[in-house]
């Protein structure tokens, strides 16, 4: 029985929205977390994230190390009984998918790209007023680099809530 | 060594200001994770909590069976090697302990107890805005019935930066 | 000149990211104000707005006061050279259009009907997560009762930068 | 009768949330507007206000034009009988204030100095989490040069809501 959802996806893909949706549809309570949900959880300052103004992204090594012990904690929830989407950007592309099996090694996992024409994702981003722009055009096709899915969906011309009723239908 | 610091308090108490103002003082990066950010995760319906218009919470046993794995995957990271600070409010007071200090068995926790007087912790309640008011009076003597701290700290006319640092000494 | 877009929709038909999708799209700077804004400016408790349980919003005369004053200054903010979008739900249809048609008397305004499909708007609303449910179903057609509009879009199957499209070209 | 409370301050130092408590301190509704409401307001980008990475902002013609549209649109809310408390930073210290003065003609207005120690609004600001970090320290003196008051509160070791009752005591 699959319990862990992960949707990977550039920034203003519409992850969030998918994943909010699946929540809607899926039995059972699933929990979404994702890369927000650790960034909001570390020190504001510090935390080894830099948003560059052009809408580049780095990380450090401090920041792995805190992401690897998130990742390990997450696969615990998820042997306790939780289940969980992951709503995650690749930045590193085939290499985060790595460590990210590595640390959901055993698990039941359904890999799904979220993808979205670039143009389209600076045009949500733009309207959405986020103060750092650039991140949508930026990560669109880098996310997907090399990364392996069961299932993609595409929220260019589909509603969110079909995409994720298609998701849905592979659980 | 300390790997996780438990702020226990009621709503309006000042725990999460004085769980930011840790992450600041304490060297490396401390995760700031709490109910709310478990609450935040979870459906926005179906979740099994009830915010009454009188301030009252409850919690059925689909949420006590989430929040149990949930506490697990937070156990599993602090075992990987992060350090978290956490934001619970023991509804259930003394249980609500004994819960948590099942999951957390085996690993180094500071117990504190965030107060603020009840009259106190409404006035910020009402200036807050929240839209459910009354849950800051009704919790602040019950989340901390029965339990049993290494260190308490009071809000009501001490600023939260000394709240955190008298918590920071102890770490 | 168009000074003001007056945009109506019912809650979840998408009229907030149509408003943000016009700003990246007009020239110089338009403000986006609306219901929200207002009701944000407002004391928490005491601002005359009731959210029932099944999504039903009713206000009170002391509401109704403080937003006739509110779209007094709105129309001043237009005549001192301000250009403003309006992100309204007509609660009273046609009456809720007439007080606006006075507040603005004199402007040159664009009266624009967002619709969506109410099972599609229940859907997103419950994407979003909003911890009111709904108020979506329950206001798709009634804020449009009697309305008269300059342009209509449908979010439905739409995306929103093709509606605020459609509506930039008659500005 | 007083229709108008501003409050100037530096980030940080707390004049939003004695905003918020004079709302549930005074009779009938109070607005809370503040330049945060106008920058939230504008479009994300193009709106001629910008925070540099170290603390400082600064806003262009294009800003200031909008800015004298939207008081002069507060003003006329005050007229229409709203009863407003403006949350705001005076950059320009002594030029804000007349400015503002200027577009508050006629009205009777009670000017409140919100001071706070620059450290400790420093402290705040990094446990608050903002990204922008600085702002609170650059600001704290800054704001309050040249301008006048009829009240001056200070937020550094008196709470907030002692604060706001001082305010309330003069309307």
């Amino acid at each position: 029985m699959t319990g862990v959802i992960v949707l990977n996806g550039g920034s203003s893909s519409g992850k969030t929205s998918v994943a909010r949706c699946l929540q809607t549809l899926l039995p059972g309570p699933w929990l979404v977390l994702g890369v927000d949900t650790l960034i909001d959880a570390l020190p504001a300052a510090g935390a080894g994230v830099d948003f560059a103004d052009d809408g580049g992204v780095s990380v450090d090594a401090g920041f792995r190390s805190v992401e690897a012990a998130w990742n390990t904690g997450i696969a615990a929830m998820v042997r306790a009984g939780a289940r969980v989407v992951i709503d995650d950007v690749f930045l590193g592309g085939a290499a985060s998918q790595r460590r990210l099996r590595t640390a959901f090694d055993g698990l039941d996992v359904l890999w799904v790209g979220v993808r979205c024409d670039a143009a389209v994702a600076a045009e949500r981003e733009a309207a959405r007023g986020d103060r750092v722009t650039g991140m949508a055009a930026t990560q669109a096709d880098l996310v997907h680099r090399g990364v392996t899915y069961d299932l993609e969906v595409d929220t260019t011309h589909t509603e969110t809530m079909e995409c994720a009723k298609a998701i849905a239908a592979r659980v």
